[in-house]
Order: C-alpha cells, then sequence, then structure tokens
C-alpha cells in the first residue's frame, strides 16, 4: 500500500476555453516521482455547488489532494469559501497572511485593492502558506482522509510553493511505497504493432508495471515499479528495461524521464557542439522547444523560418536553380537548408525541415505528410524523406520535430 | 434549464506525464457552442476500478458524457471492457466495424493485428460510430440519465467524429437551451485591478454572466447568456459588452471568441499586408503560433531566431556599431530587427522582440521580464519597451507574444 493522490483544478477559465490546464499534468508527475500513486485528476469551474461537490469527492477517495486556482481576489475565486463551507465552519482572517499580500504589492509599486483583503482568509484549522512569488497565500487542511493543498493557479506561484512546502509536508507522511520508473523513447512503429511485440509485459498486476503512452507518433514505454526500498525498485525497473530494449531494437532511440529538448541540449552541449535550426513545415516549432529551456542560447545559435522560397534563397542561400530542379520539399532543398543555417549561424550543426503539413499542397508525388529533413555537420550532410500519415497538421508537425530529436540523439 | 454536459478523458499518458489533455478543452467548447453547460471535467488512468467510477459518476451528473481515449487495440485500452461492466452486460462483436477496421489498416499497407478484432466489440445496446479517420470505431450509450460517447484519444480522430455524429446527435435532444458569448481581450491591468473595475458585473446568478479569465498576462471578459433564442442570448450579450467597453476602455484591444493567431491573419491578409517575424526571446514562438494556423503561408513570408548577436547581425543587418552602443536589449536594436525583418524577407510589415526571459541575464537597469518591441511598415518604425513581471520564463515569453498580437491589431 502507498498513497493516493489526486489533482483538482479549479477556474471556469479551464473549462470554458481560455485556458489549458497544464498544472496537473505536472503535479502528478512531482508527486509520482516521491510515491504517491495518481489516478485522477478533474477540472471544475467556478461554480460553488460543483466546487464543492469536487473538493469533497477528491477528499473522500484520496489520501493526498492537491488543488489549484480559485486563490485571486475577486469574487469568483471561490476555493476559500467553498473549503470552509465543506467543513462547515467560518472563514478567519490571518494578519500575518494579510501584511504579506500587501507587502508583496507595495513592493512592486503596485496599488493594494481593499478586494485582496480576501486572500488573508482562510477555512477552519487551516495552515496558511506564505507565498514568496505571488499576492495569493495557500493553505494546506486536512478533510476528512485527506489532507487537502490549496496553491494558486499561476504555474510558476504554484512550483515555488509545492517545492518549497507542499513535496516535503507529503513526504513527511506516514505510507509512501518507494517507486521507480525507466521511459524508453520510440519512433517508427504503431501503437498496436509496438504493443504486440511487448504484450507479455503489459499485463495487469504486473511489477514493475508496463505501459506504452502515445503523443504526436512518439512512443512511451513507461516502467513503473514500487518496492520496500527506492533501490530494489530501481533495480527491478532496470531488470525490465533490460529485456524490452532488445524486443524493442531499433526502434528505441532514447531513455530517461527527461523530456526531449532538455536531452538534445544535453547532449550537444556535452559534445561541446552549437545548433543553428532552418524550418519550413515545422514553422517555428523546433526553436520554441529548445528556447523554452532556460540557458539553451549557449547551444543555439539560431534559427530560421524559411515558409517562402524567396526567404530560403535571401536567408539561407538556398539557390533558385536547386528549388526549380527538386521543389521545395525536396532532399536538395532541405540539405541545403541545414547547410545554409549551419554556415550562415556559425554552428557545429545545422538541421533543417521541409514538408507538407497540409491540410491543401498535397500532391500524388508528395502528398500531406511528407517530410524532408536534414542534419548538416563539419563531417557533411545527411537528408532523408518520412512519410508521416495525415493525422492533421498538428500530428505531422509534432511528429517531424520528433524525427529532429531523433536524428540530433543518434549522433 | 438546459443540458448538463461533462467530459471524461482516459488514459495512463494524460495522468503519468506524458501527454497533456488537450481534448477536454477543445470539446467543452464545442458542447457549450450548441448550449451545453459544462462545469467538469475529470481524467482518469486506464485503472479499471477509477475508469468504471470515473463513468458511472459522470454519468450519474451529466445529460451527456463526452469520453476520449482507451479504444485502441492495446490491453490497457479498457473502456469498451469497462462501460460494459458498468452495464452489468457482455460486450459484442459486431462485424461491420471489424470490416471497417480491416480496410482502414490495409488500404494504408499496414498489417492487421489479431488484436486489432478487439476493437470491433461493444458494449451492450451500444451504437457503433464508424471511424472515417482512425481504426479505433467509436460509440455511444446510454447510462442512466446520460447519453455517453466513446470516442478515439487521437485528436483529430475526436475531431471528426464529433462533428459528424456526436454534435448532431446532441443538438436532436430535448432541453437545449439557446447560449451566446461575446470574448473582450484586455492587456495592462492586473486580474484584481480589472476585477474591481467590473465588480458589479461579476456577481453569482446574473445573465449573461460575466467572468475574467487569465492566461500569460492576457485577461479575457468571457460574457456569456442564455435566453429563448439565440438571436436574444446575442442581443443580451451586446448590451452587457458595450457597457463593459466604456467601463474597460483602453486596456481592451480585441475581442470575439477567435484565437488571436488566427485573428491577426484574419486582419493581415483583409489588409492585403504581409509579415516578416525577427524573435530574440521569444525564441520561435510568434513564428510557432502563426504557422499552427493552416493557410498562414500566404501572409508569413518567414522568420528569424535570433538569439545570439552574431545571427542578429548575419542574419538581420543589425550593426555591431548598434549593439555595443545600446546591447542586445534596446528599442534601436529591435527597431533595427523589424527593419531587417521587413526587408530581408520583402514583406509589408515587420515585426521584432529582444528581452530578458531569465531565469539569468537580468541587470539593475534592464531587470528579468525587460522586452522590447518593434513594428516596422512603409511608413516607418516603432520601438517601446514593455516591463513584464518576473513571473517565470513561460510568463514572460508568452507576454511578450501577446504584446506583439497587440500592436499588429491596433494597426
Amino acid at each position: 500500500m502507498t498513497l493516493v493522490g489526486e489533482i483538482l483544478a479549479i477556474g471556469d477559465e479551464l473549462i470554458h476555453g481560455a485556458l489549458l490546464d497544464t498544472n496537473s499534468k505536472f503535479l502528478a508527475g512531482e508527486l509520482e516521482r516521491i510515491g504517491v500513486v495518481v489516478h485522477r485528476f478533474s477540472v471544475t469551474s467556478d461554480d460553488p455547488a460543483h466546487l464543492r461537490s469536487a473538493i469533497a469527492d477528491a477528499c473522500a477517495r484520496a489520501d493526498v489532494v492537491v488543488a489549484t486556482g480559485g486563490l485571486g481576489p475577486t469574487l469568483d475565486d471561490r476555493t476559500r469559501d467553498v473549503v470552509a463551507e465543506v467543513l462547515a465552519g467560518p472563514l478567519w482572517f490571518d494578519a500575518e497572511s494579510w501584511q504579506q499580500v500587501q507587502h508583496w504589492l507595495c513592493s512592486r509599486g503596485r496599488p493594494v485593492p481593499a478586494s485582496n483583503r480576501r486572500q488573508a482568509m482562510f477555512p477552519p484549522n487551516a495552515k496558511p502558506i506564505a507565498n514568496p512569488v505571488g499576492s495569493a497565500p495557500a493553505f494546506s487542511v486536512r478533510i476528512g482522509r485527506a489532507l487537502l493543498f490549496a496553491l494558486p493557479g499561476v504555474p510558476r506561484e504554484m512550483q515555488v510553493l509545492l517545492r518549497s512546502d507542499v513535496l516535503p509536508a507529503i513526504a513527511a507522511l506516514p505510507g509512501l511505497q518507494p517507486m521507480a520508473q525507466v521511459w524508453l523513447r520510440v519512433l517508427g512503429p504503431s501503437e498496436a504493432a509496438l504493443g504486440e511485440r511487448i504484450e507479455s509485459y503489459m499485463v495487469p498486476g504486473r511489477n514493475p508495471a508496463v505501459g506504452i503512452t502515445a503523443s504526436g507518433g512518439l512512443l512511451t514505454i513507461r516502467i513503473v515499479g514500487t518496492a520496500a526500498t527506492a533501490a530494489l525498485a530501481a533495480t527491478a525497473c532496470e531488470a525490465t528495461a533490460a529485456e524490452l530494449r532488445s524486443l524493442v531494437g531499433e526502434w528505441m532511440f532514447a531513455e530517461g524521464t527527461v523530456e526531449l529538448p532538455d536531452l538534445v541540449l544535453q547532449r550537444l552541449r556535452a559534445a561541446g557542439r552549437t545548433l543553428a535550426i532552418a524550418e519550413s513545415c515545422t514553422g517555428g516549432l523546433i526553436a520554441a522547444r529548445l528556447t523554452e529551456v532556460a540557458g539553451s542560447s549557449d547551444v543555439l545559435m539560431g534559427g530560421v523560418v524559411a515558409y517562402s522560397n524567396a526567404s530560403k534563397q535571401a536567408l539561407l542561400g538556398v539557390s533558385a536553380e536547386l528549388l526549380a530542379a527538386h521543389g521545395a520539399v525536396s532532399e536538395p532543398v532541405a540539405a541545403a537548408m541545414a547547410a545554409g543555417a549551419r554556415s550562415r549561424l556559425v554552428a557545429d550543426v545545422g538541421i533543417a525541415t521541409t514538408g507538407i503539413a497540409g491540410p491543401a499542397g498535397g500532391t500524388p508525388q508528395k502528398p500531406v505528410g511528407t517530410v524532408c529533413c536534414a542534419i548538416a555537420t563539419l563531417e557533411g550532410t545527411r537528408a532523408w524523406t518520412v512519410k508521416i500519415p495525415d493525422l492533421g497538421r498538428q500530428f505531422i508537425r509534432d511528429r517531424a520535430v520528433f524525427e529532429i530529436w531523433r536524428a540530433l540523439l543518434a549522433r
């Protein structure tokens, strides 16, 4: 037995299409890292009746509930009030928290509207958690069997409080069972084909458990084990991983729970190499994913989004003759783009994509999903073509990005 | 009274950190557009016990439940089996669906593993929904008061089946109440300051309802009204919008439920103008957001991700003297980047960002969050500086992108 966790995201904006909930996925990962088993997220609007039942239900099912959102200063921020209702007691005012809210606003030259005073009100028996990076104080409180943490919805504030207060408090709870995991990254087969290959490992109840997850053409084999100690769990996961590696063979191209853009940057940095990017069909996605990572500027020299033929010529030095002879979506043009990015941006490695992301632009010879990629280094330039199933523009672009990660990690 | 909907996303990959659930947000928007009121999403792992209770709970609360995921061919795809358990009856085999699955795989030159046969099994009384864009057939089935639709988790397949089968079936249900909405986009004030300004409109129970949602510094005022007819609901929303527009004043910069990158492309296209992008701190994000939109290539000539000083010189023609005199994060350099992008990519409008996204790189004069922007047109070049609160790298980059959308929409 170990502790069961649930995640609860609160806010009209999450339901009504203004904002995608990214907190829950992050929180689940962090809780699982310390051994809390998570099976469910809930997302609820600010509507008091729905919020009340979502909080009560989660606290009835789980040992630990982490909620985000609804701690702001406006009238539709109701987490405090609804938790007080669930506990059938009045809110109380914490003078120390009010001082922190005022101080945070004043020190940033912001006015202190009276409505912010609401943020220093807490449900019965709640323990305030000071917020050093925002105006909304958080709190923890016991509701039945569950310990509930109510955190701000702003991702950065949530993350800071999670690390400073929430994870240490959970780690100190009795009943946590040590856990380990290994991820194997696979590109090539369909999910069904990979599933058949490793079916005997995917039986319910196996420890370590083996599952396949699919995202934009990337398949991830997740191996998750629990044991009496973290070291024993890691050993068991590694034994399963060794067997799966030989079963999966050349389809596997990376492993570990590190996100692929981070892994790419780590590898290039370790090899002392810099990177330049030339993107047509991926339209800036490769650069955006890499520059999300803090400190990427020591590896990434720059990039070019060369959508038009004119921009391929002006910014990358691709010749008009080459474009006319082979078409923009071709291996020679991909190679010239990668080489052009490498030389113009003075980088060790140049990469390029050019393809047809759809929905329009396909031909019988080059249907939607045809993507030409290239990698240029001191040793020379290599270009290749991927035929990506037409599962939509987003899928094709994402799959093309994964193709580039694979090429960079294979070096 | 109107119909209440719930969304259920199924799959280990959504809980365990491999994949972000984007389907639920999309589904909620589509359901609300036809008048279904959505208050809750649930996300659950493939664990049978949790899946069973999530399905049963949602069907007990809602009139319409749309579930995604768990229809694949592998053993951990359990939606079919668990729905059959909830209905306490056996699965049945549909020969017609099995033919469709085989045909879909064969026509793509893929093998037909026996495990795919599982995809043609359905719970008692379920109505199969043929899938023209993937191998997984969907189904609908009544569970107590609710009509449940089980769709594939692949976004494109889900979207196609939603439009072809699910929305028409829901629209034919008795009890739907016409609804309308207006969104006002605001950049500048804090959420609390905007909330104080329009507080008297944000009272619970008001029709049209008024709420504020915040995302990366962008505030959206959502006005949602219901009435006997869609036209009456729209009139009521417009009357509220007119009052809010004058209250909010110059903070407002756009309106409508269209996503901002789409709106920017529509505006430029209507004006017959083309765009070129030069990005430093946003690192490709502006280009990636624009190229997500199909057909963006007629407006977007191309872009440059100029992270290093060398790339600002080589690709945009920013002079070494200017960089030395003012530093890379300065209005003159932003202006030179925008003008350079415009002329080198032969576009009507050039835009640029250069700033300090953090966490490192800040100075007392130019702290983290300082972003210089510029826009270059035939009429000349304008540069300005935004001081973005340091709420993290992601927030600063997102907020800088919103600043560019505002500048392009203000023209």
